[in-house]
């Protein structure tokens, strides 16, 4: 939520913009991170967004330059797109290489091109190195911003190398790099404070140093990073020579990215669906998929279809209908979820596939016999006939036992094809439990008609 | 997936134990990073677990405390359980005081006070500390092994002291306290490298430090390390005195563990419900929920039983029923992702969700339009009916309207209620979406029953 200091601060920049007070402008945001502003930003309008990072653009390139480096890559475009080329690159030159490269795309193909010719030459060709990689690979979001130097520098020239490159983005370690600039190990910068000044890097280097190639899966850097507590890992080439460093703070943001995206495809959101996004914008992204649900959604009705006159003679056997289908949709759902997440973190192999496919058809069947003898007592009371609450229980043991069966088989089915097992995979799964609840259900009622009636 | 590799590896851990080869053993494990090893464990027998921990627990204490750190603390606790006292302190001694924190509640509780009282003061006094504060807050995850020095410490000396200290868990800093232990800046190791020798801490160090007090929610220290783009986030209390230090492989399981939470919570599963867990031990955890569940769900069919006798008369009508009510639940379902995605990694304030939910009833009525049209034509066709055809054009638009309101509010009220805004979330949706689907569906069939027969 935000405070009401927040509210204070926005505000008062608003009214700077508005009247032009672009020497208080600048003094209220030198107070403020470069993250701070990125984020209270999004309370303004455009226009006001725009006249802001004019001013800066003008009066203090550098901080300009922070707060794009904060925004979401596609606000950041949206706003450069209204300045002139020659001023794009001035800022861009400015920003870190992999902060450019997601902005980038953003651009028009033409404009891309002028851009990164308007700019330096160093800081463009790395640019230009980044988004030679697939998009969610190491090589595209690493930084080509880190201390490396040839192991047999001694430490107190490496301390002077150091110091000469200036602060850096991935600041804590040194990598050592042989001749070739192939990855040979890693000092930290506490061993240096301790090193005597005449030791060769490469004798107080760690060797085995873990890393990741450029074309190593965003997500499993992620886990990497995560699973053995790092702040950096080095990128290499299939050569092994150095190439980049992912830092912990973009590992975390593609951590959260893939927690919203398991979210998201769950329910078969497009990943990029935002609460700020114009309205006519989510119903284009959302309704080829709610097409498809209603082709996947008549399958229950196709069901439905040949028990007309059995319905017909015992309508309260519709009234149950939706229950049926509810109870099938909510079990299952907490299958999928448990089985994308441990997607997700874990590593699910096989054996513990087959042991969670076991597992959770015997959860399903035993929840379904509990819920089931309750709706079957509770309904026999209700309705005064053994065989409908026979029924009921019945269909609902069955229906759970469906949606674990495919609430598991589902997710690890769409890994098996390379797909992400949790695309859609709540949708594929109402799909089947509401047609095979409706058929259970209505079968069954079908089979003992001359009870019910 | 588990690789070739590693199930080489497992199958001769497995070996090693069942032969008691406890040199090979050892010598196998020394190869492996001790996150490595816990990651191999999930693949052994309970037995298998506790007799490689033996071994370790005897030979190698040093690394048996690496991998128990290094396991679900659950897990671990279990494993411990089977030895005795003595040797479960010597072993939890050694392991740092914010991994003991979240293995120690899982013993009985006599357990744990002849534990904390067999173990070594210091480690023994900074655990109890850390369990002193309320779970999921920055004081019970934060690191006590940190370099903290006095501002009038000279950096000659400051390097002395980090060298007698040895390698600590968040070592990429050094605190900077007053004489009374006031946190009042930050130096970094790079900065001691380049510093004269005899120049005092307080001349070198970053005055604002970005700080989090001992009670601060651990999703909200997350939330700071990623928007400031940290590895380290200092903890003081409410007098300003360092008392720790959270570091980024803390924030990063935290990240994951709320990101899992999220999915969980949306389908109201208890979070620590994993696939390894017994069926039974699974089916008390979400037979509660189920239950609950058959309540909620049974106000659709209290709603279509008023309808009992228009549906004897059409009974097409029960046909099209788990149409609207899956649709409904679909649209629904996508809403209310985007709406505890956003909570969870934004700050969403009232006039963003103000603004969300005139946004998502657009998206709604928009979706509803097309897909309600494009229901009507296709059932007009269909049944040669036009008064059937609008009736389910109508009933879609209106209960993609419903899920797109109720999508939206329902999490912000449960965050209104100080409730968390995926709680059960989804279940509230469905059942209003499939009665209020019921109702208009029904209702309008019901009114135009004489252009249906």
């Amino acid at each position: 939520m935000r405070t009401q200091a927040q509210s204070v601060v926005i505000n008062s920049l608003r009214k700077f913009i508005h009247t032009g007070s672009t020497s208080r402008l600048c003094n209220l945001i030198k107070n403020y991170h470069a993250a701070d502003v990125a984020s209270l930003m999004t309370s303004l309008t455009f226009k006001e967004k725009l006249s802001l990072l004019k001013t800066l653009q003008e009066r203090d390139k550098q901080r300009a330059a922070e707060i794009l480096s904060e925004l979401n890559p596609e606000d950041a475009a949206e706003l450069l797109k209204e300045l002139q080329v020659g001023q794009i690159s001035d800022l861009l030159e400015i920003i870190p290489s992999d902060d450019v490269a997601p902005i980038l795309p953003h651009f028009p193909e033409e404009m891309q091109d002028s851009i990164l010719a308007n700019m330096e030459k160093e800081p463009s060709e790395e640019v230009q190195e980044l988004l030679h990689y697939e998009e969610e690979t190491a090589g595209r979001i690493m930084s080509t911003d880190y201390y490396a130097l040839e192991q047999n520098t001694d430490v107190s020239d490496a301390i002077t190398a150091i110091r000469l490159e200036g602060d850096v983005e991935s600041g804590f370690y040194l990598y050592v790099i042989d001749e070739e600039n192939h990855l040979v190990g890693v000092v930290s910068l506490r061993q240096l404070l301790f090193a005597s000044p005449n030791t060769r890097l490469k004798e107080i280097m760690t060797r085995n140093v873990i890393s990741v190639t450029t074309d190593t899966d965003q997500e499993k850097v992620a886990r990497y990073v995560a699973h053995y507590n790092l702040v950096a890992i080095p990128v290499v080439d299939a050569e092994r020579r150095l190439a980049g460093v992912v830092t912990v703070d973009d590992v975390i943001d593609v951590i959260n990215q893939e927690a919203t995206e398991d979210l998201y495809k769950m329910v078969a959101l497009d990943s990029s669906d935002r609460i700020h996004d114009k309205p006519i914008k989510s119903i284009k992204k959302r309704l080829p998929f709610l097409l498809l649900s209603l082709a996947t959604a008549s399958l229950a009705p196709f069901v439905v279809s040949f028990f007309k006159e059995t319905i017909q003679q015992v309508v309260t056997l519709a009234v149950f209908m939706p229950l049926i289908a509810a109870l099938g949709g909510i079990a299952g759902s907490q299958t999928i979820a448990i089985m994308v997440r441990e997607i997700a973190i874990g590593e699910a192999d096989w054996p513990i596939a087959r042991k969670a496919l076991v597992k959770e058809m015997l959860v399903g069947i035993g929840n379904g016999i509990v819920i089931g003898v309750v709706l079957a007592i509770l309904s026999y009371f209700l309705l005064q006939n053994f065989f409908f609450g026979l029924i009921l229980g019945l269909a609902i043991v069955i229906n759970l036992f469906i949606a674990a069966l495919l609430g598991t088989l589902i997710p690890l089915v769409l890994k098996l094809l390379r797909l992400d097992p949790a695309l859609g995979s709540q949708n594929l799964l109402t799909m089947c439990t509401d047609a095979i609840g409706m058929l259970s259900f209505l079968g069954l009622g079908t089979l003992l008609l001359r009870h019910l009636q």
